[in-house]
């Protein structure tokens, strides 16, 4: 695989999904987020909301028995299928041209067999707080708890289908905080690593 | 403080003092690693090879015994002497113009002071394994026990003094890896972070 591949893996509400859209923006080449779920739900036969929230998160029940009970047939939980569903999708994605692919452990799966540039995206937890209720609206649950929730669960899937540490800067090429360098930086900073490479 | 600082945390063997300098180089400003340690020598009154050695590390020994044991007449061990030499040090240069201060804790000690950027440098096992062996020599121990050895000793000296975890990426600005991107670089994105913000 000789395309350049952008991975941006970022904390929930982090900008880390915009950040990801202009650096696409700025290359002229295509950015992966949503398109990846639905690719997903096409290869697993599950409709896109199911996708969206089991094919990046452990889920918010019992993950463990989720993830290892209703097993199929042949052995294979529901999780397993979207994981297999998932890495198809990653693969064609990367192989069809350079592209910024968002989320789904794509810095992983790709990891050896493409030229990745893998991105780790943060903030502080007051940004990232204030950027979910402007973009999500509120909920019964404080926006600390939210984000706390959702990163504790991408950690959990990624820890288990990876058996690496998520967020752990030994992952990545390099990790950028918005709250320090706001998006459009951070953007360019990704933008020249990808021509300069 | 209105000096622009910019604090170089790195792993041992990782090349993060090479990109110091040359970032101090390209900028036309000081790069502070050695003189800190002459600073604190001079302030505190242990020599240089002591200090070089406590500064920035736990001790080789029983670190518990030998930060809090051996305290003088007010109570203060040796290591909270020379962390109070090493602060006064940092504020001292860093007061002075922008530059570049490697290590010891500089991040944390600016952090709210001064306008810091906070950036990390880490590299492959293999890679800081060649590349302290070229720089140091062999050893008795192997390469990867070093690097073990030395990196562990910072992040307890670290945490000891600011409570954070050390090569935790939510305390830093940026994080690079020269194993994936190199020196030059590392040394340019950080010329033009600190240009641009």
């Amino acid at each position: 695989m000789s395309n350049r591949i952008i991975t941006i893996s970022r904390e929930f509400g982090s900008g880390g999904r915009t950040v990801g859209k202009l650096v696409a923006e700025k290359l002229g080449i295509p950015c992966y987020d949503q398109e990846i779920i639905q690719k997903i739900a096409q290869e697993s036969g599950y409709c896109e909301d199911f996708v969206a929230d089991r094919s990046e998160h452990a889920s918010r029940g019992n993950w463990f028995m989720s993830a290892f009970g209703g097993k199929d047939y042949y052995g294979n939980s529901i999780q397993d299928k979207l994981w297999v569903a998932q890495l198809k999708a990653i693969v064609e994605v990367a192989n069809k041209s350079d592209c910024v692919i968002v989320g789904r452990c794509a810095d992983f799966i790709l990891k050896e067999a493409a030229d990745c540039i893998r991105v780790f995206i943060h903030a502080d937890t007051a940004d990232k707080a204030k950027r979910i209720v402007e973009q999500y609206g509120e909920s019964e649950q404080t926006p600390e708890r939210r984000l706390k929730e959702k990163d504790k669960r991408r950690a959990a899937y990624y820890q288990l289908y990876t058996d690496h540490k998520w967020g752990d800067l030994k992952n990545y090429d390099i990790t950028l905080s918005t709250s320090s360098l706001g998006i459009e930086k951070c953007a360019d900073i990704i933008v020249e690593l990808y021509k300069a490479k």
